[in-house]
């Protein structure tokens, strides 16, 4: 099959199209006929600096994924061949997204939502994830609370809003003064342009923050939660503070999770959540992807076809 | 740390006590001091046998643990140390229960069912995450279908019966005469005597088959069957007719899956379901409790506790 492998831990020119075996479902796993693979900060980041944990011989990035389930190995009966799902296969261990095929536990993928192309789909597993288990599995967010997204037109802001919404809460985000309306149309209430207001002046009594964005910004919003507040940043931990006073601080790291799979496809079947795609490029320009996505200015995400 | 290693792939023998480095929680993991390792049939033809799965230097079976969250590795927001859980770490990977301490994914720990102690928590996790996933996950079960439970009385087949009952279904165990009243005290509608009475002969219409059995049980099972219905066999591939005539017949590989032991600890609190313990050992003695289950002879689980 074709993939794109990561030559050497390094720079996007690392990445190149190889000819490599198919994998083959084991115990337990599906075999996905990957129709399009999602773009994430990880990738770049495992990209340039290595893998958390140890990789085979041929490390592939890429924890998005749409397609068809090829075939299943022994035991799999929450997926059938034939099958359209969307998952976020392996994470955070070797990924194997920008390829032709991937095997992953059947639990990491879920039914793909009905109301999706592939392209779409791909866009969404590892940021709602995210979001979800920051939002729901984290910080328990529910209906009348006050929740502050910081970088709320970003790649797992723009779903954190949303889910937010559809659990009845009130949606404060941080975004440059371009990004206003389209945060509008998804559903915030108030929005702050973080060039021109400290957000810290123009916002207080917060239940929960989400912040995708880390550094000085995790410090600074531990001063607009109320006590007993969340504050849950996810870039990494290294801006956490070590004595919260009064507040919840963590860190979440992503996990696969069917059941959370499950919950995103009701919600987007319901018209409650939509990805916003940024741009659509084929697997052979992986590359050029990370070289966009590195940039920072893409509105939504960035997704890969694989024919 | 104390552990019981399997010195080699053999006999109950080659269960031996070392002591061994603890293990660290890494990436996305929680460290569990354990209280008690529930003991399947899994663990001793893992220890005949060998492991599915390429395993470490010191190979530990023992997937059912309840213990005490001891630390938790970067990213991990659903536990915290001090919780009471219980769970089925890394199945069908390197165990690790029969050890003082044990690291797994988060997802593959929930909090311990708050009635319950720990051996009988330790009881759970194994086998009634293979009947939820055999009755709900794999064969939809739904209020006022028939359900058929092979070896009732059994390590999978008790739970199965108690579940598919907290599901509306009408409910029929096979088991011998000794085991018919402690069925019928599970919720059972109708309990056959496999010594003295074919159960197609007294049986039919049914939706599911739970057949905890095997070999000829499974041939057999699908003359009972509705056309539709689902024939779910635990104990392997091997029997699956390779055309089932319109029904529906699968292997379940139990998955770890934090929604489902959170479900299961529901059935519990609300009085739906208990686990049956046979048999209470300390960790030392391993090779007993082996030597005792592959007797077959025991009603509900037998069960390790480790000081």
């Amino acid at each position: 099959m074709r993939a794109i492998v990561v030559n050497e831990w390094g720079g996007p020119e690392n990445l190149v199209e190889r000819e490599i075996d198919r994998p083959e479902p084991g115990l337990g796993e599906v075999l996905v006929r990957v129709h399009a693979a999602g773009v994430n900060p990880v990738d770049w980041k495992t990209r340039d600096s290595g893998a958390l944990i140890a990789w085979g011989e041929h490390p592939i990035v890429g924890w998005d994924v749409s397609g068809t389930v090829e075939a299943v190995g022994p035991g799999v009966t929450v997926h059938a061949p034939g099958d359209e799902v969307y998952g976020m296969p392996n994470f955070p261990r070797q990924a194997g997204g920008y390829a032709q095929y991937v095997t992953a536990p059947a639990r990491h993928f879920a039914a793909k939502p009905a109301t999706l192309d592939h392209v779409q789909a791909a866009a969404l597993p590892l940021a709602a994830l995210t979001a979800w288990q920051a939002l729901v599995d984290t910080a328990g967010v529910s209906a009348g609370q006050r929740v502050l997204v910081h970088a709320a037109a970003g790649g797992v802001g723009h779903l954190a809003v949303q889910i937010a919404k559809a659990r009845g809460a009130y949606v404060i985000g941080t975004a440059s003064e371009g990004k206003h309306a389209l945060l509008r149309e998804l559903g915030a209430d108030e929005v702050i342009d973080y060039r021109t207001t400290d957000f810290e002046d123009a916002v207080s009594d917060v239940d929960i923050v989400i912040d995708a964005v880390g550094g000085e910004y995790t410090q600074r919003s531990l001063k607009v939660l109320k006590t007993g507040g969340h504050l849950v940043t996810l870039p990494g931990p290294d801006s956490l503070p070590a004595d919260p006073q009064g507040v919840h601080a963590s860190w979440v790291l992503v996990e696969p999770d069917l059941a959370g799979l499950r919950e995103i496809a009701a919600l987007v079947e319901q018209g409650l959540l939509k990805p916003l795609v940024d741009t659509v490029l084929p697997l052979e320009q992986a590359a050029r992807a990370h070289e966009i996505g590195e940039q920072g200015r893409t509105t939504g995400k960035i997704v890969l076809t694989v024919a």
